[in-house]
């Protein structure tokens, strides 16, 4: 703080606006054209570990998975031309030979003659010469033999060699992020260690100079809660977040954490000083830095106006703002595609839902909104949207009462009251 | 494996078909009319380690936020009734008596009188008297005072004293997954500990005679896909799953498994042996325990169909099928929502996508199929749906290749080619 003088007319002199804002998706095609994957490095681990880790290598199966011929029910492994004509009338009488367990070892297995066949439970390997099982409630035990009065397909009711896996088939392709399905079927092909890339570290800086850790009662300044919600945004995008520390609104020393950080992080966020301000000293930072380039800076979305992103040797520079919710959401629009644009992984579309809208919503036009709602089952059975706040960037409420994003276009004026909208949902309705 | 005798008839004299195969909606009805939230211990953590813990407790403000006016803009502070008639062609001057940054102290700022101003910029505190804040580009710098354009409303660009969290309001409700939003919440609420749940435990316990861990080529045995398949898909719900071991197809040692684990987990799943064959024991393993009622076995879905629920000394236990991919929907459908009614917690609804059917996909009616699709954009930029099964349990491929589940209700037929259908994705598109 300082008294007035000179320096005002200097201060309010800097450009007031962005020189130029750009679309949300404008914005987005600049990104995704500057951006790309990075060689990370890989490692082997044990399959049992490797959930939410990423592929590192196209996975193929060691085996054929079934590695034989299994029986996929409870019943009679049979020769399938053996029963062609049963019926409940004229049912076909066989000779049970054996009875094959799951566990049975194949060398002791007898092979099937004609007019055979043995007792095989749900992952029972099949006897030689059998094509089929027949289901246990299309029998009738007697004596040792045993009354067939239903015919069977070949290969019916069987788990066929390979059917699942062949050797050498692909189980997980590179860059997948292994979920359960994923695991349990390398563990089926075959592979107990696979090969995964560590993980992207994102680290992020705060700036600003009133921001605090925590406060007391008395204490001046602002806690800064925009670098923790982030940085638990990156873990929940399988990333490492950095904590890359604090700067206050001096440009060297901004300047000075971003060089530092260059070296030790994939991808930099920072959050605050980057709007047009006098202490808005992010982008003069990142331009004073060698082979730096500001890709876009102001873009016409709502909250997030200030988003910006920077390449700087080879980095890419996320600059977000300082208020929780427009960090958010230039974090949703723009550093999740870019994380998985990097990393080569694909992400997941979002639930949505439809609902009625319970009031008029206008937003200006030539700005594309992100309006925190509330989605809630009425008493009819069917869902409608109350919005929270087009505005208020800095409200965390609106986030953690609400439970929906509604996307309205740069061109759109407003919906009615009634209208049927589309909702991208971040938390459980009710 | 035995060689034929006298016990064959003994085996196939078992109950060949579950006696009472019940609905899914009806199985869901059971279960939820049966579980009741379970009083788990709680600690209190630090807010920045709480990320996806559940919350224990209501979490109250511990003070207004903001916790004064702030400003909202970069601007003059004003009282809006000096400049109620400003304009371009009648602006109004004002004398800007100070500059107050965001991390001023609040005792030396000045209050401000009629015809005053002061610099403020995003997040400063407010003088005294003043009602509002006028944005920079309404103005022009002339000396010391600043010639204002543009009238404000009372509380225009000012984030106002509580405004995101009054003191004592509720920022986190108690079950709450604590996402990133209500972490920064909690934080700027003030709190620097939360009360959070420790982890549902969940035990898997495998059975089967002819599971392994892993096999040779020339080894004979099934590899244990389930559990491992299970075991992730605890974790993905933030529990703590507990491998429970394997046991082979001895119903006392299956009984005796069981009851060891009653003490250690909030909740078990067992997988396989819950068909109706001879080998299938589980259910009898748990019918000999103390206390134990089977509410559902047997459900008209497929896969799953061999699905059940049992409560044993008031813990449920769910019977899953051995084979993966039945035993995957068994949990989608049921284990899910236990797990989050017993915690107190609440689900997020599923990626939905319209798409197009490639081709005519028939069902038996009288049975809820979760048919696994891929879901593909077409060169129209419409998505298209392949069935990949409606059988074949024992596929993870059918998983790993495909990423949605269509679900077909039990009263349907079949759908044509080109109908439109609602698949939940499961994995990414494309």
């Amino acid at each position: 703080m300082g008294i007035l003088g000179d320096n005002v007319k200097d201060m309010y002199n800097k450009a007031k606006t962005f020189k130029v804002l750009r679309g949300v998706d404008e914005s987005l095609d600049l990104m995704l054209k500057s951006l790309r994957i990075i060689d990370l490095d890989r490692s082997e681990i044990s399959v049992s570990e490797s959930l939410h880790c990423f592929c590192a290598e196209q996975a193929l199966s060691n085996h054929d998975s079934p590695p034989y011929n299994r029986s996929a029910v409870d019943g009679y492994a049979v020769i399938s031309d053996d029963i062609l004509s049963s019926s409940t009338t004229n049912p076909t009488t066989l000779e049970v030979i054996q009875e094959i367990s799951a566990e049975s070892s194949r060398e002791i297995i007898k092979p099937l003659s004609n007019g055979e066949a043995s007792i095989v439970y749900t992952g029972s390997p099949l006897p030689k010469n059998s094509d089929s099982v027949v289901m246990v409630e299309d029998t009738k035990v007697e004596g040792s033999s045993v009354i067939v009065y239903k015919p069977v397909s070949p290969w019916q009711n069987i788990s066929r060699k390979g059917e699942d896996f062949e050797k050498g088939s692909v189980v997980v392709e590179k860059g997948i992020l292994i979920r359960p399905w994923h695991l349990a079927a390398l563990l089926s092909a075959g592979k107990v260690k696979v090969k995964v890339f560590r993980r992207l570290r994102v680290g992020v800086l705060s700036t600003g100079s009133e921001l605090k850790g925590s406060l007391s009662p008395s204490d001046d300044g602002v806690i800064d809660t925009t670098k923790p919600l982030i940085l638990s945004l990156i873990r929940e995008e399988f990333c490492d977040p950095v904590d890359l520390g604090t700067a206050p609104d001096n440009v060297g020393i901004i300047e000075s954490k971003i060089r530092q950080a260059l070296s030790k992080v994939d991808l930099i966020i920072t959050t605050g000083g980057t709007s047009v301000g006098a202490t808005d000293l992010v982008r003069e930072a990142i331009t004073r830095l060698d082979n730096s380039t500001v890709l876009f800076h102001g873009v016409r979305m709502r909250p997030g106006r200030p988003t910006g992103l920077a390449a700087v040797q080879g980095k890419a520079i996320f600059m977000l703002s300082g208020y929780p919710v427009a960090a958010f959401t230039g974090f949703e629009v723009f550093v999740k595609s870019a994380i998985h644009l990097i990393r080569g992984s694909k992400s997941l579309p979002s639930p949505m839902i439809g609902a009625y809208l319970s009031r008029r919503l206008a937003k200006p036009v030539g700005v594309k909104a992100f309006v925190r709602v509330n989605v809630k089952k009425g008493s009819d059975g069917k869902h409608y949207v109350e919005p929270l706040r087009l505005t208020g960037s800095g409200l965390l409420s609106t986030l953690t009462r609400g439970n929906g994003l509604l996307i309205m276009e740069e061109g759109l004026e407003g919906y009615d009251e009634g209208e049927n909208v589309d909702v991208m949902l971040f938390q459980p309705i009710g």
